[in-house]
């Protein structure tokens, strides 16, 4: 049932405990769902409540803390012995009597960890203010450091078992691209677009099923295309439209985005001037990438590229990509941009989104690549253009899915 | 654009600050995404960086703070003016070096409010260890309290408007739940029958279109129906399993949850014997939901209910449900569980998901109510019933939504 073999496993759990090593760091207490997972295999929607895995430097087992309900999952999804999964009442649940941490730290109290040298994940999501604060008070003799994107940095060059994850993800962004794109047009709304990209996403392939995103499908469309984070609405697409769809699809919960820019008719003058100039930029930016360059040489080589155009770009380009649950599949680690000095390794993954945003329009045109042996491979093989819908394509499919 | 008429905004935050001032608190900082847009209409998947909406005491518009590229969502979703809109720039994002709460600190700085008495949300998810750190590094001379679930007990009774967008959510709901367990059979895999539902909840009705939800399907079959928080695998299913559909509709970020098992072919004996039981237990539950009872007689009455035929449950029964973004659409604040004493009033709204797990099977029924001035209703229309699937029903329609 695992998705990796035990062996790798291990080997993540080796390096992770390198890292603490390093760091003088004893017990790391990782809650990042992303980080659980990678560690031990466990996946299940259960971190709206308090969860963590618990890696002691001279333990060869990690354990699992979570809601006796999650228990049975944690049995079931990870390859941790069933006497290292503890649980807590559901009377800890959401109360403002009791918290999740407080039983945490009586635990690592009581297995003699409570006095140790204890990394936490300080600006993890699932790490609130004041799960640090409880932990903090049930453990007044640990003294903590942080153990914040320890394992995230472990996580940043993929095995090939994780590239070819990434691969059959790859499959699913494109069909659900094709569906997407393909549902932009006079006749739906925008959330019948979306309805249809999420559709793809999870049906995935004859051969294996997707799954949910960490992010869902961005769909602005008209003049909400400048601005990069609304969903959808239920606003009727219109001729002279154009669409920012971005999405991805996910496999094993490994990412690989993929966005593109929809015009319904002819598009905008700026849009059709604009995307020559993004596509030689992406096409600096792949030359570019490879072992031994920087994260900064790829942001150079875009920044080289579009200036000669007169244009400049304040966001970053891209970031590191792959394991992920919501609301993020950025691993918050390497980011391509200035300053960024991460030496870029084989099977490195990075979404490379050097979108650009104006008050009234926009346009994306992103790749997830990998870095190779000499160069990078991008996953996707959608085409790299502005699509251009016919405005005369009417839904004539309505009620089924395409 | 806002989805609620200025003036229920406005009387969001006046009930918000009675309640800051009862806390001798003068400033709230909100970092919930969900208590973000309930005080100021905002609604974008932004909430995986660092944002808040700060309500000041004895200012009468909210301030927000969030990334550069996101202001222009802000401008456009929101009832705050644009002075107001305040944003930091790109190279605070996931950043070793920079963070957002320096940024903010030296905002609340600025404007004369750095040494007041500061409220945090310090339980939520997007409120982490780090950013409660960075703030109070950039306020040493604010005084910081609690202000976790100050917005969330505003927000526990709904407004006629709410409850509207929710009986909206309950027809989406119904319409997904139909459409899942049509699409629970053999032919299909669970992330098949996912991928039906998840396009009836974003397709929506004709009238209006529906939204992602906070928590994806989830749809364990087999013997992992004994595990709640599984989402799905893409395992076929088989005659003799049975399945549990746990979803919602949402609309307008209301949600409305809903839950049902399905079995193909006849059901398992312990599952026919335990559906009137758990039947009868929620007509108990209902019939005692009214003003002036608490939500601990709801628990009793259940407990009293099925313990005549010698079962426990030990998890909450529900709580209280409404506005909501990934990971929960659980407000976190009443609760149906036994000690619970909050006094149900008119318009509150609960999901009543009295699940039972063994460690091979389980049961979901669940319904979402709201209270009403004598009593209470049921927002879903569908049967709330053990659904027995005829195992010979093929999927004939590979490749159409259905």
């Amino acid at each position: 049932m695992l998705p990796f073999d035990i062996r790798e496993y291990q080997e993540r759990l080796q390096k992770t405990k390198e890292r603490m090593a390093e760091k003088n760091m004893e017990v790391l207490l990782v809650t990042d769902p992303a980080n659980m997972n990678y560690l031990t295999g466990y996946d299940a929607w259960s971190f709206y409540v308090h969860q963590m895995v618990i890696i002691i430097i001279d333990e060869p087992q990690p354990i699992w803390i979570g809601r006796y309900m999650d228990a049975n999952g944690a049995r079931i999804k990870t390859w941790i012995y069933d006497e290292n999964i503890i649980s807590y009442p559901d009377y800890y649940v959401h109360s403002e009597v009791y918290h999740p941490m407080t039983f945490i730290g009586e635990i690592l109290q009581q297995i003699g960890h409570g006095n140790r040298r204890v990394g936490v994940e300080m600006d993890n999501y699932y790490f609130t203010a004041k799960a640090f604060m409880k932990l903090q008070e049930a453990l007044p003799n640990a003294v903590f450091q942080s153990g914040d994107l320890l394992v995230n940095w472990v996580r940043i060059v993929k095995s090939d078992q994780e590239i070819e994850y990434m691969t059959k993800a790859a499959a699913i962004a494109d069909n659900a691209m094709t569906h997407g794109v393909e549902n932009v047009r006079i006749g739906n709304r925008e959330n019948d677009a979306a309805a249809h990209i999420v559709y793809h996403q999870i049906t995935g392939t004859e051969d294996y099923g997707g799954e949910y995103t960490s992010i869902v499908p961005m769909i602005p469309s008209g003049k909400n295309t400048g601005i990069p984070h609304l969903t959808w609405s239920d606003r009727p697409f219109e001729e002279g439209d154009s669409t920012i769809i971005e999405l991805a699809g996910c496999y094993q919960r490994y990412h690989v985005p993929l966005a593109r820019t929809v015009s319904i008719g002819t598009p905008d003058d700026r849009l059709a001037r604009l995307t020559p100039i993004v596509q030689e930029g992406i096409q600096a930016v792949l030359e570019a990438a490879k072992p031994g360059a920087t994260c900064s040489d790829m942001e150079e080589a875009w920044r080289k590229s579009i200036s000669r155009y007169g244009i400049e770009k304040e966001a970053r380009l891209g970031y590191s990509v792959g394991l992920g649950y919501p609301p993020d599949w950025g691993e918050h680690t390497a980011s391509l941009r200035r300053g960024d000095t991460t030496v870029l390794e084989e099977n490195m993954t990075f979404h490379l989104i050097p979108a650009l945003w104006f008050d009234h329009y926009g346009l994306e045109l992103s790749e997830t690549l990998r870095i190779t042996k000499d160069g990078c491979k991008t996953f996707s093989n959608y085409p790299r253009e502005l699509v251009v819908q016919h405005p005369f394509l009417l839904n004539q499919q309505s009620g089924e899915i395409s």
